[in-house]
């Protein structure tokens, strides 16, 4: 294993993906629990909520990753509003929205991409696995929450870099695929992750208090519930958690 | 073929990706050969010379590209500078260089990751082709530009998008990939290129003029030699072409 200014002897690095939510930040914890240094990315494509890159940051502090990055991804020329970028498209008619309908902060492809830009910082850092939060379980209408994607990700990604071609492939690891949101809440609180420092509402509060009433809010108090460990989220006064 | 607000019926879009270069504008003006629409994408990775994406511009609109888009995709915190970040990195040390020796203008993993936010504007448009003008030739030292890569990457990209699980894949043409310099200057010049408004150099002067020194420079002249095609790149004053 190459070693590097940011690598200490002994613990091969490796890349996670953060996102701010409790799964990402569970798979944070599997990566430490396996004996890897933890170097977090965050991508900013323009989330709703700030508070989710802040929250990334916070949970990469408090469970002692090595360093956190934010890499900034800006697709709105993808996203329908190509007519607001600085360069113009080169037809007059072509400068309507593609689809109106598509919000800004939509990322199409967005696990290969995201995916791919941490492929890209392991190969910088010399890491050979790259940790990913994502769960066939409650997202299973997402092809690329599944094994067969994350299979196919790494034969790509052996072909991708010269590091990998060398011999030095990257393992994607997903531990938390196969689990229910109760597993993960379970897995993650045996593993010591602060909870409260995530975050998961579409819809918080000026004060980044949640909702409640959000699906991803539901989904999040009802894995509390099942797992029998106490919600640490913050709400907002009246938020029916 | 869905259809929608840029489509006109009866030829199907397609993704090209442009850097401004000869290459890809020569994928550009296949893509049309092909009879398709062609959408093109160019990547605002902090290029070193911003003359790249000009030039990416006005080869699109010279071609007769439907559409001219630049997503940005900012790696500064990849290449060593995470410190610079607006985000404090969680450690003190861990602000350091990952590498001082690595460019921010480098672009790890870099076709995987553009052809990931190619993937995406395909599936936004409803593109079953994305056209890459790499070439297997000059670039054999990099694994992904090789058709081993680009078979792969279409085997993780069926597994990627909803439109592709559902039975509408994304085919990645690289129609170069076999070609000389010479070649694709000669089958470029056949399709109606204008090569004079694509960039090489890697060392223009403040008009843009390119130098005739650099290797990108050699390898472009030596390439308009060997085809028989007149070069029409500006160069400085001095400059040996």
């Amino acid at each position: 294993m190459p070693t590097n200014a940011t690598t200490r002897p002994g613990r091969p690095p490796a890349v996670v993906l953060l996102s701010g939510g409790l799964d990402s930040a569970t798979a944070l914890a599997c990566c430490l629990r396996d004996g890897l240094e933890a170097h977090a990315l965050a991508i900013d494509y323009g989330q709703r909520h700030r508070r989710e890159l802040d929250a990334a940051r916070d949970v990469a502090v408090a469970a002692g990753a090595r360093s956190f990055r934010v890499v900034t991804l800006d697709l709105r020329a993808v996203g329908g509003s190509a007519l607001t970028d600085s360069i113009d498209v080169p037809k007059s008619d072509a400068g309507a929205p593609v689809d109106a309908g598509i919000p800004v902060t939509y990322v199409p492809a967005r696990n290969l991409t995201f995916l791919s830009i941490a492929l890209g910082l392991a190969e910088v850092l010399g890491a050979r696995a790259i940790y990913l939060g994502v769960n066939a379980v409650d997202y299973s209408g997402y092809p690329d929450c599944r094994p067969e994607f994350i299979a196919a990700f790494e034969q790509v990604a052996r072909l991708a870099t010269k590091a990998a071609v060398e011999g030095d492939p990257v393992e994607v690891r997903a531990p938390l695929i196969d689990l229910t949101k109760a597993d993960i809440i379970r897995l993650g609180a045996s593993l010591g992750v602060d909870y409260s420092l995530t975050h998961s509402c579409y819809d918080p509060d000026d004060s980044g208090r949640a909702c409640g009433r959000c699906d991803s809010c539901r989904l999040r108090a009802a894995g509390f519930r099942d797992a029998g460990v106490p919600d640490p989220t913050r709400y907002a006064p009246g938020a029916r958690a």
